[in-house]
């Protein structure tokens, strides 16, 4: 690693880099002194402090790959975990045990870290100071956030709030679930973004069942006083809004899942059970080739998955009488897009849309962002503000090819026409869903979320400061998979196309290598095996 | 099997039994029918319904062993799963997964069986017709349910009622947990009974430790202007009242959870961690003969828990200010048997005291059970009013050696010291916490419920009519096994004393065998390995 070894070496001579020097000697106002300083206990030089927001797919792989030798990390989450999403949908229908895709930010490997359970508030880029607002006392707080309109965070009871200073900052917040601000959506549909969202599913969906079971009769015979059959077919219908692979895949293990096994303990509900895929798009997996998505849609056929494309969800409320108030039962109102609408029943509705900004982000970029213009701070004048910048479209904080947040002169106008010129803001990083590269923006997805944490990570361990040393990222296309059901998926790359059970497990292995400690390494086989033998987890716990 | 057939082929030959054709063909009030009726699709003769009343190790026990094929088993309960009791404590600090000492009823074994999630509300023995209020469209509903003051089953929304006929009825609906009346128990309190307390156990050891772990400083460094060295010292107090198996169990595995896992992760939270066992009596484990219980005492001593006899708590209330309120840390006011008492602050109480009677059979010992005095409904003055008998000190219903319920006349009143005469009530038997022996009332175990329905099941499978043919209940007690932590257990029987963790695992794993399906005994020693490998499980979710 030359230069790494180029890099430490002055440093380690002088016991502290120039740069350093003149910013902890001098007595200027507190709010521009970044908080680098010297441990005298440790050695010449304190490890930097490198503060990761989030504990996703971005920030988590991040924490795992930056070397503790090299940094102080600290991880700052609302939530204690990472969540091994592409198996979160068969942890909603009991294939896997919940807890076997997670990986607690405490037991991140390497040791040597700080964990802050609790959501970044606001962060002063000028002192390096981030504001958080714990939530450890709250109860198990993994469910999906969906900010109200008007995009403030949710309200909760206000935790303490504490500050913690940064040397770098990587800014891997993630993003929220898109409603379009339809009707009824955060209060009555499920997500599948976080495991608390699988627990909640699977347990509506082991209760919908459970509710229609009950006898209509003392004896346990005749045919519903209590729920019609018309009930029963409403609250037995499950509507998945978004055709993309989340909302495939769940309908597929949905399907597994009753044909399987509820299909075993209830055959006389059977009749009543419909699922539906909505999409408002004329065609849904619009990552995949037209003949994959034909494939698919022709396996969804012969599985009595129906899949309408073209219609749009506009409402979801809670269903009359008591098939809404005791039942939970819901009407979504449908539209056909070139038709008018009706209200449907269905016992539940699984949204997956898309994504849409984190609240923090859409802060972020209203804010200034006081610099030292010319790196002295003895003066107090030379201050330049300067603003984040927001992708319009995707609501992202916009990096550069080296994961730089971008920014742009506050006071400045751009003139006709033109952009205002962008300048990296020294040491703070965007990476995964809540960014968006300049160059070339890149789907939300785990996939680039990793990438871009992986070579950040390793760029820093190298030493580099990146955008003045080190190359640029590229993202590698591994090609998409979805699961169809009925031990039947696809797969999309550039390079091949593959189908079938098979390719599934070992695409789906291969990130469970990559990404899981190995004590779910071996507990998710352990449980394809017992559910294989024994049927999935059905007690609704 | 000479008694089953000699049984059955009466009733085969004839179509009905006399008793039958007596009642089935008479006009009489329907109050006064039972359900026995006939189904001329399935053959000359139904299957008798027994209904089974809680899906406890009474109820579940009884409903595993009876023989589908001699009857129609129907199994009320609120709870749609079997607690493997025994490792709830595992559970409840991560050595084990919540799921694997789950048993959903809806996967009993051998199958034709109907299960109806709800709550019995009410019996009318004469119409032998349940009352059972629904809970399925309820989340899932498995913390401990404490009643409040008087005793009613506490208020929740209600669900939908349904009538269940029996031919015979096994009530095994347990009991509560005892709480005195003490103020602030039902409210702050953690109990051990259900899997929902383990979860909530789980989560809340979790919390208070990562509540206490967050930096004081902005850089990480100084000492607590957030929470202070007494604030800590509070939270981490871990306070069990009641020195029985289940208190001193728990107060064994999260001892073993801290120093294996807890210990590694919060180092420096160490010194402020207290595990405190409180109990009025002046000694712990009374089942234990004294030199087992020292044996436990001076263990404890050396991990560090401290046990306080003869400490009476009166009160818990939550403390001041934002350590109560945010923090949910709680005061308990405990009093020395001899002495005055003072208040002490702690993060946690886990109540493992006893139980009470549950508040449905209240309700069944205080109702007046009509029943046909002379076996002929045609006349409708031949009525008896009966009640079934309360045992005082339990709380339970009395049972003679069959597990048939007694009653008295219910109109009659006692001479002077005598007893009313007991009769027992045609086809309802009460087995496990909910019952009390006539001529040896026995104590509220696992041990003794699993004997009592694997008893009855067993007779009823022969085809006998406990009471008129086969033989009494005989209790045969094979000893009490605690764990102590550090890979330490004591057991004692009549038989044997054994020490250590191979005794243990010999002992739980002879249960584990009886109790669980083939899913669970695997899933079991796989988390035993997977936690001693690998730590145990500490995502908070």
């Amino acid at each position: 690693m030359p230069s790494s070894l180029t890099r430490s070496l002055p440093r380690g001579l002088t016991g502290t880099s120039p740069r350093q020097l003149s910013l902890t000697t001098s007595p200027a106002p507190t709010s521009l002194i970044p908080s680098r300083h010297f441990s005298f206990k440790k050695g010449p030089i304190a490890k930097e402090k490198v503060v990761i927001l989030g504990s996703g797919w971005a920030g988590y792989s991040l924490a795992r790959t930056l070397s503790p030798q090299k940094y102080d990390r600290i991880i700052i989450s609302p939530r204690p975990y990472f969540v091994f999403t592409p198996l979160l949908a068969s942890t909603s229908v009991g294939t896997l045990e919940f807890r076997t895709i997670l990986e607690p930010v405490r037991r991140l490997p390497g040791g040597n870290f700080h964990f802050y359970q609790g959501w970044a508030d606001d962060i002063d880029f000028s002192r390096k100071t981030i504001t958080v607002e714990t939530n450890a006392a709250e109860e198990a707080a993994s469910k999906t956030v969906v900010p109200p309109p008007g995009g403030q965070i949710p309200l909760r009871d206000k935790g303490e709030v504490i500050e913690v200073r940064y040397d770098k900052l990587i800014i891997a917040a993630g993003a929220y679930s898109q409603t379009f601000g339809i009707e009824g959506v955060r209060e009555h549909a499920h997500f599948l973004r976080d495991i608390g969202d699988a627990r909640r599913v699977r347990l509506r969906v082991l209760s919908l069942f459970e509710q229609c079971s009950y006898p209509s009769s003392p004896d346990g015979g005749g045919n519903g006083h209590l729920l019609t059959d018309d009930d029963k077919r409403a609250l037995l219908h499950f509507a998945v809004v978004g055709g993309g692979p989340t909302g495939i895949e769940w309908a597929a293990e949905l399907h597994d899942f009753i044909r399987d096994d509820l299909g075993k303990m209830y055959p006389e509900l059977m009749p009543f059970v419909k699922i539906t895929v909505y999409d408002v798009a004329p065609k849904v997996l619009p990552m995949f080739d037209k003949a994959l998505a034909d494939y698919a849609m022709g396996h969804f056929k012969r599985q009595g998955i129906e899949v309408k494309t073209e219609h749009h969800l506009e409402r979801i409320r809670l269903a009359d009488g008591k098939l809404g108030r005791r039942h939970g039962a819901v009407q979504i109102k449908i539209r056909e897009v070139k038709e008018n609408g009706g209200e449907v029943g269905a016992g539940m509705v699984v949204w997956s849309t898309g994504l849409m900004a984190n609240p923090l982000i859409a802060k972020l970029a209203e804010k200034e962002v006081l610099v030292a213009k010319h790196k002295n701070p003895m003066t107090g004048e030379a201050i330049e503000k300067r603003r984040l910048v927001r992708d319009k479209r995707s609501g992202g904080l916009v990096v550069d090819g080296y994961m730089r947040a971008l920014s742009v002169d506050a006071d400045a106008k751009p003139e006709e026409g033109k952009e205002l010129e962008r300048k990296p803001l020294d040491d703070v990083y965007v990476i995964g869903d809540c960014n968006c590269i300049e160059s070339e923006p890149l789907p939300k997805t785990a996939q680039v979320a990793a990438q871009e944490a992986q070579y950040l990570a390793k760029e820093l361990n190298r030493g580099n400061t990146p955008g003045v040393e080190g190359k640029e990222f590229k993202y590698t296309n591994w090609g998409t998979m979805t699961y169809l059901g009925g031990w039947r998926a696809i797969h999309q790359s550039k390079a091949d196309e593959l189908k079938g059970w098979i390719a599934w497990v070992l695409w789906r292995g291969a990130y469970l290598t990559k990404s899981m400690s190995w004590r779910n390494k071996l507990l998710v086989p352990v449980y394809w095996v017992i559910s294989w033998l024994f049927g999935r987890g059905i007690s609704r716990f």
